[in-house]
Formats: C-alpha cells, structure tokens, sequence
C-alpha cells in the first residue's frame, strides 16, 4: 500500500496537469454548441482508463451523449467495485463575474480554477490515478474495478438511466464509489448516506398574442409577467410551506438518531450566511438549517424572463414570460406524481386572460443509502486514512438522480465519497477545487480499493 | 386652399418614399450603439424642414440627443403654432417575429411597415409636407410656424424638457400641435385631450452574494427570484388596485359628461380582446375597460431577467434579479411623489434574508386638455374635412410627457391630433402605418392651419 501512496505522492504535478487539459475540453452538456466539445472529453476519459490499465475500454453512443465505459477483472473471487463520474460540466455564465477564463485552468491561493475543477472532474480524475498508481507500482489491483462516466449528468443523466436498465450484466458489481458530493468541512473526510431528488419544469405564460405598448393597453390586458410573478409568489405559503396538493405526501420524518446525528456536527449558521453573503438566512419554519438543506424539500425559481431586459426603458406589455422552476426532493417523494400536480395546480391559479404552458425539463430520485454496509465502511475508513481525521457521515441537499438508478439496477450501496467544499462555487463563476483535496483523494480512491478488497 | 390639397394629393408617391428614407434610419434613442443614427436621423429632419420653406433651421446639441428647431414668421398680426414630433423609435427586439427588416420599410396591404411607420415619423411627416405644399402652391403660409423635432420621446424628453425652461420666448406660440395620438377606429377623425403620465421604474433583488448550486442551498437561501415575485404579486390587492401608499391622492372621478361622453363611443370590449388576442379582458375592478385605459392609474412589470434564461435545465439559486415597473398615472398624481412612496413601499416589503435596489429610470406628467379652445375647434374642424366625418373626443392610455410641459412652460393649448390606429403595433414587431391615414393626415395638417389661422 505504501509503494501505491508514495507513487501518487510523486507523481501529484504530472495529474495536475492531466487534469487541467480535462477541464480545457469545453463539455457543457446542455448546450448544442458544445456537442464535439463533448465527444471530445468522452475521449479523453477513454484514453485515459487505457493508459491506466483497464484492460477493456469502450464508448458507447446514446441518443445524446457518449457513456464511456472500462474495465480489469483480474481478480476473479475478489469484490468487484463500479466507479461512477460525469465528465459534462455546467454552463459558465455569468462570464463577466469570472476571474479568469473558465476553460483555461489556473493554480493560485492552493486551488485550482476552472469549470469542471470540483464538479465532477477533479473528483473523478482522482479514481482513474490511483487505479493507474495501483498497475506501475504493483502490477495489479487488489479487486476488480468497472469504471462508468456519463455526459449527462448535469442534464438529468437520461442515456444512463435507460443504459443502467439495459446493461445490468455488464454493470454487475458488489459496491457503486461516486466522488460528487462536498465535505463537510475543510479536513473534515465524510461520506454522504442521503442526496435530495429533483423536478425541473419550465412555465410559460403567454398573455395579448404579440408585444403591446404599455401605455395604449396597459390596465385592461393581462400582463404575463405580473401574473407569473403572482403564479410565483403562491407555490410557497406564509411559512414557507410548498402549496402544490399531496407535495408533502410519503415525506419522512426525521428520525430521533438522525437528529442527533446532525446535532452531533455543530453547524454554524452565522459562519454559513457569511459564506453565502446574506444577513439572514431563509426557509421553511420548523426546521434547523441542516435539516432544511438535507431532509426537506424545497422549490427555487432557478431562472425567468420576460419583456424588456436591456438597459434602459421600454414600455412593453410583453406577450410572453417564462420560469424555470425546480424543486428538491426526499425520500418517499415521486417526482413524476409530483410533475403531473404541479402542472395541475399552476394551471388551475392563472385567471382567464392568460394562458399557462408548463413542462417537465428532467427529474430524479431522492435517495438514502442504508447505514451499515461494508462499502460505506470502507469508504469511511478509506477516507480516514487520507485524512488523518475521524470520518463524518452527513446527507446533502444536491441530486445525483443516477445514484437511486444504481442502487435499483444494480442493488449495490453506493458509496458517496466527497472530496468537494461547499464553498468551491461548483454551478457559479469561479469554480475552484484545493489542491489538498485532489491529493487526499488521490490517496482516498487508492486506500478504498485496499479496504473493499478486504471487506 | 384647394390647391394646397391637390397638390399633397398629386406628390403623394414622392412623400411615401421621402418617409421610406427617413424609416431607413435607425433612430433607436435608447440604444448606445445607435448615437451616430441620431445624428443622420436629426440633420434628415432639418434638411427637410429647410426645403419645406423654414426661414431658420437651427440644430440644439443636448446632453444626450440633437433637437431640430424651424421657424417661418412671415404672418406677423397672425397666429403661431408650434408642431412637435419627435425621430427616435423603440427598439426592436424581438427582432424575429418581425416579417421584415424593421428598417427597409415594405408597402403592402395598403400599409406602411417598419418601426417608426406611426410612432413617430409618419406622423410627424405629414406637417412637413402639408407646410412644403403651401409654399409649393401658394408662396406662403397663412400663419407663422414653428417646428421642434426631439429625439428622446421614447425615454423620457430630459432633453427637451430643460429645453423648453430655457428657450420659453423662442418656442412662444398660440397652439401645439402634436399628431403622436391613436384614432378612436379606422375612418373616424379624432382628437384627443387626455393622456396618462408616467413613472419608470427598476428594482434589482439580490440574495446571496453570487450564483449557488440550489440543490445545496436551496431552502435555507433566499432565492432572489422567488422573492421578487411575492414583491411584484404585492404590488396589486385582488381588486386589481395599486397597494403603493398614497397612489391614489389627488386621482379625479369621473365627470358624469366624461362618463356620458365614453358611452356614446359604443366601445366594444370582444372587438378589443380580439384584436388583443386574449380570451378574457382584465384589471381593475369597477371600471369599463375604456375607464381602465384612459382615466385609471396603472402598473405594469415592463420586463423581468434572472438566473438561467438559456434552453435547457441550470440548477442555480441566482444572486439577482431585476424588473422593470412602470406606472401610468392621471391627473393629478405627481411622479416624482410617487416614486418616492413606491421606493419606500417595495423596500419595506421585502424581508431581511434579501437585499432590494430601486432607481427611477424616467417619468412624465399626466395631462388633460381643457376643452373649448379654438385650437382644439380648429383641430376637429380640420379632421372633420380631411375624414368626411363628425370628429369625436377621447382620452388616451399612453403617455407624453412632453405634452405637460408645453402646457406649463408656453401656456398654449396643445392639440393632439392624431393618425394612427391602436392596431398599427407601435412599440411592438411589424409596426406600420395605414396609407389611407398617411395621406389624411397631410390634408388634415394643411385644413388645420387654415382654420386656425382664422381662428
């Protein structure tokens, strides 16, 4: 183990900058511009699983973006462990708020920064170098190991979902490692057991049939942007409550070890406002702030338009505006009950004088992942070791749709394994990874490996 | 007179592509990068006004965009009137769902099509030619004119109105003439004397501190969004009434002659949704629609801009958003009181966990023109001849701020004689201009300075 730990130790600069011609392919998944950017990075990832051992390595086409898949089943008897990543990252505006091009990775202050640095390919990249440290030092793994990386994660990770149900031999495996979910603090090795779920619907609202002048029609004619505004402002009630019908239904309540479990990790929710930049944080009443980001659900606007945006003045009755609006979800909540009465209940609060279009962008499930199983204790243990620290076990506010996917498909456990900190700004400009966490998770994946195999 | 109007009739076709070229410039007044179109749009309008028999044409550089200034006072004993028009235009986005270039203007279906076809140029065009005809055929004009073209209409008249303070002895005259006014329907001539005011305002709502990943934060961070459309949902009660303090000081009932006046006008409010192409009209309650447009205040959100706009799915929980609100004010709301009330009132609506920054954008009086005055006889009877009808009365709902100001400063009547149609799209894609009222409109511009000359 120690030759494995000393090689990646030596070799951390080399990976470095591995990583950083990762992040200059430009793989924005939900942008057609980027479609070869795309094809490119599912490449890349291939050749990379080739040079670090895998003994089959194939992309596979979807109706949308490349799976790449690889293998080495050399250790016939022994666990077999399928490490999952995504290689698509998000969009990158707003640029103008980015300190530095976010497909030019730069090293200052002890991080690395570009789109991509964290989410996800600083954390996946970790896996394919300590499989790759694992063959030139030892010549071998100490279990058998499928990698599986997907385009599609950002997007609702489609192609895989249906990949999963038509390859379930090919996937076979005794433990799912995913490196896609944060810290809980700066030296703080965690593992993650829950991750909330996600429905992401698109409202239009559409009142005159064409842009009106403000002045000549304004007071008579339905203006769409005040009556989304209205539409908005009653999906919560006055105590933050979610108002779609049987929203709630199937929602769990905490259990008395959860609570405590939480109580247990001493948040700050002053040193967590001044980490957002607010005077004063927000939500559902009832709740602590951990258990509103982690076991409750929740219904952000994630964007909206309409009208007149430039600068300056126009005095326009638009025709048209639009919303995008997702929600998180916790377990037992079906996101596809829940798309079919949120589309019910916003088209029943519109008056007349306009009309409602809505649909569904994507969706995925919540997911907890039982304690107990010998995989989440060799992640804790692994991650210990890298860390020098004693192992935290947290749930997260985030989705990773495709984790309640393998736990269906595959009926493994799957292992979060988070090398992230909530403060890497993933999803905003200047996204940025610490340097000490791509090195501990270097060492992390390679000791997991160890740990698996014994377990 | 006879001459005169044969004449306009006989050189029609010169006038219509002397109004093609003027359309041909984009005089957009908001738009930074349309300064130099200004600029060609003003020296087009003083070199018209030179070859139309103006004695002085003079050019008044501003702050922002040039007034044109032309004066003939060959009748000294006679009259004066001034006629104001204004060569800026609206933007013109959404630039696809016009059928044709907005700047190449096309002739079909008997209409003039391009932005500015009505609003302003076309109408303003017909002076122009009307007082070119006179010279043309007569040799001279049977009243002393003056001509004041502005370029900031559209945003406010900042301009123009430090102007009118300023050069109060050089604008002095009898009567305003202003033809920036809709018909009350296609073939009835009108002149309206009442218009609304206005207040532009912008408020920008700022959460966290920059764009999160909302499955991480969302629940426990203000969302921006969310929280801007409970402030806008709050701006009306269910009544359809403005909840800002105070807004509704000062505004008038209705006259029992004004309400009978509006009977006899026959408005029909399935006609009206139709042309608007809503299934149900809207708005305040206890008011006819033409109560609505013409003599209530209103508020309007004029656009709407946050988070993720693009197609596709982003899961952020933005930093900001913004709106656009406007207000349409009567007589006799003062803007700029009510633009301190709405600031303090917004603000004292949003809650701790956000931020909230409001600026005035620009504002304008709303006017009511006594009736009675012999210009505003003059311009019924000249209407009347050019329509071959009984001319009626109206209010409108837009707004010209301008039209305040030459009522306070020159303390003349302002006759507002307009040629447009409420369905010519001003302010929207595929503006135009009915030919039929173009050409009117010329013989309307020459009667009406005959008449009032006698007057």
């Amino acid at each position: 183990m120690d030759s494995v730990i000393s090689h990646l130790k030596s070799n951390f600069n080399t990976y470095l900058e591995e990583l950083k011609e990762y992040l200059r392919i430009k793989s924005i998944s939900t942008l057609d511009a980027n479609r070869s950017d795309m094809i490119k990075c599912a490449d890349f990832v291939a050749d990379k699983l080739r040079h670090a051992g895998m003994s089959r390595v194939e992309i596979f086409q979807t109706a949308r973006h490349p799976i790449v898949y690889g293998e080495w089943l050399g250790q016939p008897g022994k666990p077999t462990v399928l490490i999952y990543g995504h290689y698509d990252v998000q969009p990158v505006d707003p640029l103008d708020l980015w300190h530095s091009d976010p497909f030019e990775p730069v090293i200052h202050d002890e991080k690395i920064w570009a789109r991509g640095a964290n989410d996800n390919k600083g954390q996946n990249y970790v896996h394919i170098k300590s499989v790759d440290a694992y063959f030139k030092t030892l010549g071998t793994l100490p279990l058998n190991v499928k990698f599986l990386f997907e385009g599609e994660e950002e997007i609702g990770s489609e192609s895989l979902t249906s990949f999963l149900k038509t390859h379930q031999e090919l996937l076979k495996c005794d433990s799912v490692l995913v490196s896609d979910t944060s810290m809980y603090g700066r030296g703080i090795p965690t593992i993650t057991y829950g991750l909330r779920g996600l429905l992401y619907m698109e409202v239009e609202m559409t009142g005159p049939d064409k842009d009106l002048h403000s002045g000549s029609f304004g007071g008579a004619v339905a203006n769409p942007i005040n009556e989304l505004a209205k539409l908005i402002s009653k999906l919560h009630d006055k105590n933050g409550k979610i108002t779609v019908p049987n929203f709630y239904n199937g929602v769990q309540k905490l259990s008395k070890a959860e609570k405590e479990n939480f109580k247990r990790l001493k948040f700050s929710e002053n040193a967590y406002a001044k980490e957002v930049g607010v005077k004063k944080l927000h939500g559902e009443k009832g709740f602590t702030t951990l258990e509103k980001l982690w076991t409750r659900p929740t219904l952000d606007c994630n964007g909206i338009i309409g009208g007149f945006t430039e600068i300056g003045a126009k005095t326009v009755l638009p025709s048209k505006a639009k919303a995008k609006i997702s929600m998180r979800l916790v377990p037992n909540q079906d996101p596809l009950k829940i798309a079919k009465d949120f589309a019910k209940y916003v088209k029943s609060l519109v008056p007349q004088s306009v009309k409602l279009d809505v649909k569904m962008l994507h969706y995925g499930y919540p997911a907890v992942v039982p304690f107990g199983s010998k995989a989440l204790n060799a992640g804790a243990k692994a991650t210990a070791k890298a860390y020098g620290k004693k192992t935290v076990f947290t749930r997260e506010g985030g989705s990773i749709s495709i984790v309640v996917d393998f736990i269906k498909n595959l009926k493994a456990p799957v292992v979060l394994m988070g090398f992230g900190l909530d403060s890497d700004d993933i999803h905003s400009p200047n996204e940025h990874f610490l340097l000490e966490n791509f090195e501990k998770g270097l060492y992390a994946s390679a000791y997991f490996l160890d740990e698996f195999s014994k377990a």
